[in-house]
């Protein structure tokens, strides 16, 4: 069997949590952290064109939460049913959908519009997903499904940064401690205290 | 057990998916078309206040492709392996990156807004993307996924015509034969078609 290896810019954003889900799992892989002019060259070379990527026995696999979901299942951070692997994906997938939503702010291009966007979504989206998220969180003893640590809990952890960035929220553990108290959680773990001290700098914010 | 129930609005857009895997597989259900005025009385019930929603044996699930993944674990229609589930998966994710970038546009109020991106999309994200999707299925045999059959391809023909309209893409089968060809082999099985013989009128062009 061939070394796990793991492709993503040196950014958290989509991939960290796989990082974390690799580390956590204590599947020995390689963190390539792919340079912006590598990435260039190494693009058409991937499944979709996009990274991440993880490389298992030399065949690539894409999409984070796919990614996350196969390493969740592999290393016993999944239901013990396909009910209870259906509460994580949709739970997973309702994260993903306030995600979506912050990424079409924080990606857009126009000025103007996205000040218009973000207004809009701060007063009519973002309010009752996040109330609806925490409830979800506080129901489950902390954690993202099922009342116990799965896979869905390292995406979050994984996210929450570049979720806060793009929801220009700086207050946003303030407003959802349970949001802080998963993200710590899953950050206390000496193994993921130990890859957070190894970590290349500069790690962006997001 | 009691009867599935499966609750989504008198439209095709992210619910049909669901309802051709419930039809193909023979799992007897609920079909409930949830009009306007009854989902301002039904959304504070539900999981994330969001349709489609799946009953089973009295609990709620929520969010189109995690219910479809659970419908395809459930009836033999995913991978056999973890790592055949997770190129499904992966597969599933890149049409629903194509979906989200159309559904940015699509779901736009401010009119030049929506203009502007579309005429940017069309240009910049679009080809690239769907290319790739075609390549896919090309590769797999006529198939989203693995070569075969998967609830991956009840995903694909379940948002097609949605993803069209989406797209402003009325050419988008001459454009790509494949999509066509994958679209029409889920609706030959004769129980789907005998389930869009029986549909309620009217049904929306998406």
């Amino acid at each position: 069997m061939t070394k796990t290896k793991f492709y993503y810019f040196n950014l958290r954003a989509l991939g960290e949590s796989c990082r974390l889900l690799l580390t956590y799992t204590g599947e020995e892989f390689e963190d390539n952290r792919v340079a912006m002019e590598e990435w260039q060259e190494m693009k058409p070379k991937t499944v979709f064109g996009q990274l991440p990527i993880l490389e298992v026995d030399g065949k690539q696999y894409a999409q984070s939460n796919a990614i996350c979901r196969y390493l969740g299942r592999k290393h016993g951070l999944a239901g013990a049913t396909l009910e209870e692997d259906l509460i994580i994906d949709q739970n997973v997938d309702f994260l993903n959908d306030i995600r979506t939503k912050a990424a079409a702010v924080h990606y857009e291009n126009d000025e103007a519009v996205k000040a218009k966007k973000h207004e809009d979504f701060s007063k009519n989206v973002y309010p009752a997903m996040l109330s609806k998220l925490d409830e979800i969180i506080k129901q489950n003893n902390g954690h993202l499904a099922l009342g116990k640590l799965t896979w869905g809990d390292f995406v979050f952890a994984g996210i929450f940064l570049y979720l806060k960035t793009m929801l220009q929220m700086p207050d946003l553990e303030e407003k959802y401690p349970s949001f802080k108290k998963l993200y710590d959680t899953i950050f206390s773990f000496p193994k993921i205290q130990d890859y957070v001290s190894k970590l290349p700098t500069p790690v962006y914010n997001f």
